[in-house]
């Protein structure tokens, strides 16, 4: 009996990332981390620092997925929002959660003002995500996960969550490379066996390299021997046209 | 009199970015294209190769903002379904442009497959945006443009559409680099500047460095002269409360 599949979203939150001034490099990390955990991504948004569109944004996506991952604007300045608008999409209050207080009043220098205490907000009946260098934790409300900006802290983030995560099967990938052919005179071989087996996905990747237009071809699914076996038919179907140079490779 | 704002939305469409097999970069180059066009990069949506949900958010976005940016998807493969979800969108049907279908039958040793054909598709009334490598042109129609998802493809076509946008005045951004002080400690007057000039945006983007926490704070608006001056209002407050190493930086 098949799996259900089981979903994510994630909701990128910082006028950085529109205004151009940063390339976000989150999505695709938790991307390759919820696949590893058997849950698709599904969806992706990036709003910036207003509260509307962050509400909105959060509640459209957490109804609609199994999980949501937040990155960004948990910090202590003014546009850090991201705690209020979760706690507003949840219509909860932020209360100063006891183990963030007590962990800021432990570290040496370290005077807290209320910017700083800004950070120890977290809705009521929310749990603590662990920060990696024991700075200031995300957390996690009901199915949503709230994660800091900076890549090398939302990654350390991640760690504590897979935990969490009740996933489905997870999603085999195989890729068939196929060089000096390009899409144009493959995609009708590989419409038809995408055709075949409509319970797979089946992608092209087109590239050009010095010896001409080529594209890798990928199968996914649940099941590996069904994916090998639509490889193997894939590259009979390929060859069938004309195609020479087939090749499997990783990614 | 201030201009009105005129906003923008992307959408990137491809389970490829989804799954993690590819790192978007068409994002960051499409907000930093409009913004040198005056135009706000206000929202971003990721989608797969779903009909539903790529038809769902392109008539969201387009109802909201004045322009949206897609890319991805307009390639020969059966996977490659923008151009038939554009159409479906707009109510519009789908016919093969003629000055496509010259261009690929000028072309030297390249048949006409049905698979090829589908990338002379567009809706009725679209315009064409040109290729860089005069491969397969985009198109727009009404306030989207539909533009193809590899990046150095996708950054030509961008070259072609500038005219075509009517911008507002230009966002001057300002960049304020505070080392050696923590966003703890300068969230607080940060705060209050930002409180004295609503109708500027400013951010706060924390690093790390050999030397300790700091931070680059950065002052956008419209009014270069605004721009300065709160600048230079921001340089101050800072000073007051004990930061020595301000130094203001490109980007």
């Amino acid at each position: 009996m098949p799996q259900p599949r089981v979903t994510a979203a994630v909701l990128v939150i910082g006028d950085e990332i529109l205004s151009g001034r940063t390339q976000d490099i989150n999505l695709n990390a938790i991307a390759k981390f919820v696949a590893v955990h058997g849950v698709d991504l599904a969806e992706a948004r990036v709003v910036g620092d207003v509260t509307e569109e962050i509400v909105a944004a959060l509640n459209a996506l957490r109804a609609k997925y199994d999980y949501v991952f937040t990155t960004g604007g948990i910090g202590p300045t003014h546009d850090d929002i991201t705690a209020d608008c979760v706690a507003e999409a949840f219509g909860l209050p932020l209360y100063e959660h006891p183990d963030i207080i007590a962990m800021m009043a432990a570290r040496p220098d370290y005077e807290l003002t209320p910017a700083r205490r800004r950070m120890a907000r977290v809705p009521e009946g929310g749990s603590l995500i662990q920060h990696p260098m024991k700075g200031p934790p995300g957390f996690q409300i009901g199915n949503v996960f709230v994660l800091a900006g900076v890549p090398s802290v939302m990654r350390g983030m991640l760690e504590d969550i897979g935990y969490r995560l009740k996933g489905g099967a997870v999603v085999i990938a195989r890729t068939l490379r196929v060089d000096a052919f390009g899409e144009g005179a493959l995609a009708e071989p590989l419409a038809q066996v995408a055709r075949a087996h409509p319970d797979l996905a089946l992608g092209s990747y087109p590239f050009f390299s010095p010896e001409g237009y080529g594209a890798n071809l990928v199968v996914r699914g649940r099941d590996e021997a069904q994916v090998e076996a639509v490889l193997t038919e894939l590259e009979a179907a390929l060859r069938a046209v004309g195609a020479e140079r087939l090749s499997r490779v990783e990614g």
